[in-house]
């Protein structure tokens, strides 16, 4: 069954978004979970498909590493889910394939989505492995070295003039390609499975969740809600939405108890949330509210120390993933010594470029007096 | 014990290599395999070292993908090793956690390794991860620009002016930093965990390494071997070294049957395995002669070929990478339907400048016509 994730009217008459605008979501899924097998197949009752080998490139299961020396930092015990190992390289794979799975269902053998970076990746990927034609549109303005790693995978890439906040909303009106954009049903199903696997290794009293459209936001609070709803867990933790100053359309809302509005020009580092008008966003406003949560706007500089930080602690991501470490000098006064906090760190640093560096240089033979 | 991997001379008062100029290795492991947990835990005896939770970053357990394309196209079953979900985005990961445990055991409290690549980045990683100040030697000639992943995991980086060539045995004579370079012999062990890997999925028929300084070669090679010796596998599958035609320099002495000599400038797309002149080159020729495997060197075009095909099978690789899938057309006439052939990806494309991309434009009026 699906329902609308803003209005809650149950709507089976569109595949995306219920009239009210707000995007449709597959009702909470009931069921055991299985204390053998990757994801995929432990938590089988909790997706929409059964997933073969076949079907999967390996998403998941990525590892919850102990930040060390931000944990000392902090006071607190800071966990970081590493996304940036996944088979693209960031969360969006998580969603992709159960799109992709969509997709066949319903006989489609074109998909497509609107998305410059982790999400084109993911798609082209996919489409290409699963012998989808795949479409991405991009803006017309991009620039040609960001589609390098998309265009590998062999997809057709349109770029496309207008205003492309737009064409997210244009896309769902082309009727022969499944779409798998930022907040599809299916790729929400997909993201549940990070709530899964963080559930089953800790009993976090935080998550902190890097915030663009809202996709990702309302898969993780969507899994815990059916771990609670099943009596597979006996608390949720608080969900906090992390945005980039530059671009927090959603962290405004929440502050202002308005609709979120488009935000014009985003102006921030954090490229991969930088999403003017989310789809998903009052979606997580309604959600933060209802669950005690809250939403912070992280700063520039902020952002490339919490970067840098992660680094130190094992984990090159991209500035986009780091705004929650950034947004923990905010929280602190939330938490104390037993906190278990999680921060996602959503996609890989190397997909972005590296700033340049100045090193020392030394004479071969003075090596060893150089030590 | 340790005893060298060449002349089989045992020697346990040098920590990397011989007398004789050969790379030291540990004696093979006797054990048992246990049914459950990840590589470290399931296959602990075969290891120098327990792993703990807190030692890891996750490294290993990485996908077997089925090449259904390549597949398809060569008449066999080949799949794809994905080593690029590792934590910095390589199998070296696998090495370095090993090496860092052998440098807390001996004491040290620095490291260091001679790279400019993934291993630099898996060494300034997992060194920042345990608190060891790390050192990392380039050569003074690097651009800037590939420095930025390693930079930012915060280890010392020094330039060294003079043969780069002979940096890697001049670092060996540097006591109070332990070097994890390509062929430390701990390095190696971790090496083991993907012939672990493959041989509990699949029963391989041949697999397929890129090959440099012929460390991950030796580590598969030793894997499969202590697999035989304690009757876990009863055969051992056909080796095959594979380089870039413009620096081939352990495939030359193979063909040859001279010793490794240095091959001079290298000239190569697959910078990942340009070592110009192998420091286990010799090891690698021995085997391959022992075991009756053999080595190809493919051709430039070849291997951006196979990069593409690859990344439509679902992993966007490394040139380096990709030389497995272009030896496949000189190695078919050994190969049937029935075969299993194992082709492992080390590392991730976005690693590497991608190639710039000419897109379509089309009017967002006109997109539903346009597909």
């Amino acid at each position: 069954m699906t329902r609308c994730a803003l209005c809650d009217k149950i709507d089976t008459s569109n595949e995306y978004r219920c009239s009210c605008g707000g995007p449709l979501q597959l009702d909470h899924f009931k069921g055991y979970i299985k204390k053998e097998g990757k994801i995929w197949s432990s938590h089988r009752d909790f997706f929409p498909y059964n997933l073969s080998k076949e079907d999967s490139l390996g998403e998941g299961n990525t590892p919850l590493i102990r930040a060390k020396r931000l944990s000392a930092k902090f006071g607190i015990n800071l966990y970081l889910k590493n996304e940036t190992v996944n088979p693209t390289w960031s969360f969006k794979d998580r969603g992709t394939i159960l799109g992709i799975k969509r997709a066949l269902e319903l006989g489609y053998d074109k998909i497509g989505t609107v998305s410059t970076g982790n999400m084109a990746a993911s798609v082209a990927c996919y489409g290409a492995y699963h012998g989808l034609r795949t479409i991405v549109l991009v803006s017309s303005d991009i620039p040609e070295g960001k589609l390098g790693q998309i265009s590998l995978y062999g997809p057709e890439i349109i770029a496309v003039d207008g205003d492309y906040g737009e064409l997210y909303h244009q896309s769902l009106n082309i009727d022969d390609i499944y779409f798998i954009n930022s907040d599809n049903p299916y790729r929400i199903e997909g993201y549940k499975s990070m709530a899964f696997e963080i559930a089953s290794e800790l009993d976090a009293s935080h998550v902190i969740i890097p915030t663009s459209s809202g996709g990702l936001f309302r898969g993780i609070v969507k899994g815990y809600e059916e771990l609670i709803q099943n009596d597979i867990i006996d608390h949720i933790p608080r969900f906090i939405a992390v945005q980039g100053e530059g671009c927090s359309p959603t962290h405004r809302a929440f502050s202002e108890g308005e609709p979120v509005k488009h935000w014009g020009c985003p102006n921030t580092i954090a490229k991969a949330i930088s999403n003017p008008f989310p789809p998903s966003g009052d979606v997580v406003v309604k959600k933060l509210k209802e669950l005690k949560g809250t939403s912070v706007a992280v700063k520039e500089d902020d952002i490339l120390e919490a970067q840098k930080s992660i680094a130190r602690d094992g984990i090159y991501c991209q500035p986009a993933s780091a705004v929650g470490v950034a947004a923990l000098p905010h929280l602190i006064k939330d938490m104390d010594r037993s906190s278990k906090v999680v921060s996602l760190v959503t996609g890989s640093g190397i997909k972005v470029k590296a700033p340049s560096v100045k090193v020392k240089t030394a004479d071969i033979n003075k090596l060893k007096e150089k030590m």
